[in-house]
């Protein structure tokens, strides 16, 4: 019954990160300021608690006799995925030695706070001596875990298994070469959108209605959820039963809102529709991060920004915002919302641009993790990256290479994962139209519920049981393909933009 | 070094009862239904947790070197009272067998399912079989964990350390003897207040507003603490920095949401002034039941109820509900919210008739712990008590013996608190009018925030650090006494139905 221990020690495991999730999503919403350094102390104790269960002499045993061992013979193949995704978690905190590891987690905290002051400031200089030292335990620690081929790979894996360096060479390659003339092209087009009428005053409350009402028609189950308002807005999976989702809003913008919810139930339409027999295991949430992102750009880029969408959508839009668009007939609305121009910042970056602002940071990266780059020379690279690619070049480190905190903490590998999804998310879009032709008229006639299931039925509700790239495959019949995304934004630029 | 690792492991139980406590917030605050089965087992996995903790064998170690051995010479005052309490729980815990006592948590859990739907069927017969097995549970377990004069000691132990059945029968009696002739004749008197205008339409927004400008007025602090909305209000301490309140609106009864808020808000105020040094400990909680339902009774009754505080805030109400008060005169106004009449339900009882109720579930109680009642002859003992003490007679079980919850989850031992806490606020207001004696004109001047730093002072700042009736004694200068209680209900109710 070896295998039933091992299946009650990961559901105990699973149950911190659970109340975890609870103490930050109640962090974000609201929770008294005061009480946050206390609550902050409780999270950490779980945390700990949570990290020393992965890495125990007994999780070591479990993996040793139930992977190899007479007890793992009979093992359910639930059970093996489950005991993988352990062993994995074993050995990457195990092969760091543990005051290492520490210090680097001291050095992490500090260099968060360095680069916020830098960002403020606009002074690079500030942050460069602890990126130095991020950069510099990042690369230890790729040797102490091992790598196939590219150093690099060893962290692209830890966000998307499978992708290694040559893959993303390839595609990324693929888009530079026929985005970035287009981005050029569209840049001197004389065709440009209007968009003023974007900026004129919606009540926050409206744009709350408009939002639950577009959030219940695209499938989002309101029994197994919840919206909320926070500054960043996130989608938080606790169990398939309860997966929340924030927004932000902008009484000047209303597109902050309205994508930003889209584009968080799409995260949230994946963990809600997850099996439910995964609950309590390892196995219960999105199966990588590249794989989320599909998701959620899949909502946000082609429904929410579909015209078929707001044929259906803009007249109850206006509904909610009386008086703002009266002058505004629906193909110059669907212009100014998919309006592409290039931009510094990359949170507020449009579809097409988008992905030019993760090869920066990609390239920058790996050569970093190669010592290829110096951490001293980044805010050139940088400034002359984004003059390439967009044509612009950042004005200060502000708006520059400090505009991201991924790289404080320590997270690299993970951007790559943002344009992935959006590559994924076009690969399955063309995947779905064999099935469901009448795609576009689906989400006209506000089905788009049967869009939905057939997205739970090929990825939602595998959860973690397959990889990434088994799902591409097993949906889409082939590997990493950027063509399918790169000639839906050349038909769909060149007709907004009447290029030839 | 073996207190440090004490403190260490005292403080992971606490962060674990934390957690949890976020979890249950959560839960009644908002959290979707379909999450629910899911978060109660995480709950339980951390309750479960805690358990474990507070009577392993470590927990056992530490208790037998620093209580007694050479590791405890030096330990600090706190950490004495910290091993006191754990050692109260270590034996509370340890000495049933674990196997009875897990029936008996199935046992209680069924229990209330059938209290529920005996209620709802008004059927007593439907409950008295769990009720007996319930009743016998708590027998056998008053033998295991020993007894000290009356069996029913025991039981109060665990609420109210120190206060015993020789002291509870003496207040009791002592109220008895002069409150039912009161409510006698005020049930006979021909000066009743008019209330009809209180149960006007009052929106609940509008009622929410002036819930938080009371609030306010009274000291409680918003960046420690928030206001919600929940069928059964509850104020609940995660630490001390976050000490969070609900309240339910009844539009056409204000008197719901004013009044609990304020309830509530005393429990609050208790547990946002513990003193920091105590957070992390086990002592970082109210001290007794009694001595927390002082400090909510106090607020409600000594200051809410007061007509000095009506006579602030009349005009403020009424500027929230625009019309509703209009031909109530001030007088008029705290007369009717004044109210008393014999009623049927505990929990919409007035503050004169109120521990009457307690009074009848007392005696039962301790009849039934000390077997000279049967649990098949409660209804109509309970409705014979009910006539005698408040002369009205229940005209079924739902409004009579099935109306609380308490006795179907074992919770024997608890109801005395309530009337204690009472008695308590009555002896805590006589002592503060001896430092304050303009009491009525600071709560008039809105200088509520002097009597609660009174209260923390003398009692909010220890938290658990003394026992409850160490509290009284060194706040009153004596033991408990019931006088203070009955000259105030006789004074106030003399006058208010102008009896001679």
């Amino acid at each position: 019954m070896l295998e039933e221990q091992f299946l009650e020690y990961v559901k105990k495991m699973t149950a911190y990160n659970e109340a975890i999730g609870v103490m930050f999503w109640d962090l974000r919403t609201g929770a008294p300021k005061k009480g946050v350094e206390q609550r902050s102390e409780v999270i950490g104790m779980l945390s700990s608690e949570a990290f020393q269960m992965s890495t125990s002499e007994e999780m070591a045993a479990f993996l040793a006799q139930l992977n190899t061992g007479e007890a793992g013979q009979h093992i359910s193949d639930i059970t093996k995925k489950m005991l993988s995704e352990c062993q994995k978690e074993y050995d990457r905190n195990k092969k760091i030695p543990a005051d290492e590891y520490k210090e680097y987690i001291i050095l992490a905290s500090k260099s968060e706070s360095a680069w916020e002051e830098a960002k403020a400031k606009s002074d690079f200089a500030l942050f460069q001596p602890y990126l130095e030292k991020i950069v510099e335990y990042k690369k230890r620690f790729v040797e102490y875990w091992g790598y196939k081929g590219n150093k690099y790979n060893t962290l692209l894996d830890m966000y998307e298994p499978g992708v290694t360096v040559e893959v993303i060479d390839r595609v990324f390659g693929q888009l530079r070469d026929r985005i970035v003339p287009l981005v050029q092209q569209i840049a001197a087009s004389t065709n440009k959108p209007a968009t003023s009428f974007l900026y004129r005053h919606f009540p926050k409350e409206q744009q709350r209605k408009f939002s639950l009402a577009i959030l219940k028609e695209l499938g989002y189950d309101f029994e197994a959820g919840r919206l909320d308002e926070t500054v960043h807005p996130f989608a938080t999976g606790l169990n398939p039963g309860d997966v929340r989702i924030t927004t932000r809003y902008d009484e000047n913008d209303f597109r902050t809102a309205i994508f930003g919810t889209i584009h968080e139930c799409g995260h949230a339409l994946y963990e809600q529709n997850i099996s439910k027999e995964l609950i309590g295991t390892n196995l219960c949430d999105g199966t990588s991060m590249g794989i989320h992102e599909s998701q959620s750009l899949f909502f946000e880029k082609f429904i929410g920004k579909n015209y078929s969408f707001w044929k259906r959508n803009y007249g109850i839009l206006k509904q909610y915002t009386p008086g703002q668009f009266d002058d505004v007939a629906l193909d110059d609305f669907y212009r100014a919302v998919n309006e592409s121009k290039p931009s510094l910042i990359r949170i507020e970056a449009d579809e097409l641009t988008y992905p030019l602002h993760i090869m920066v940071r990609y390239e920058i990266e790996k050569g970093l993790i190669n010592g290829e780059i110096e951490v001293k020379d980044l805010p050139q690279i940088w400034n002359d990256k984004y003059e390439e690619y967009l044509g612009i070049r950042p004005e200060n480190d502000a708006k520059g290479v400090l505009q991201d905190v991924h790289w404080s903490g320590g997270d690299f590998g993970y951007f790559p994962s943002y344009a992935l999804g959006y590559m994924y998310a076009a690969q399955f879009k063309h995947a779905i139209l064999k099935d469901l032709p009448d795609f576009d008229q689906l989400i006209e006639d506000g089905k788009v519920d049967e869009i939905r299931q057939w997205l739970t039925y090929h990825i939602h509700q595998y959860g973690k049981t397959k990889q990434p790239l088994e799902i591409l495959q097993d949906v889409t019949g082939e590997g990493l393909n950027a063509g399918y995304l790169i000639d839906y934004l050349e038909e769909k630029y060149r007709r907004i933009y009447q290029l030839v």
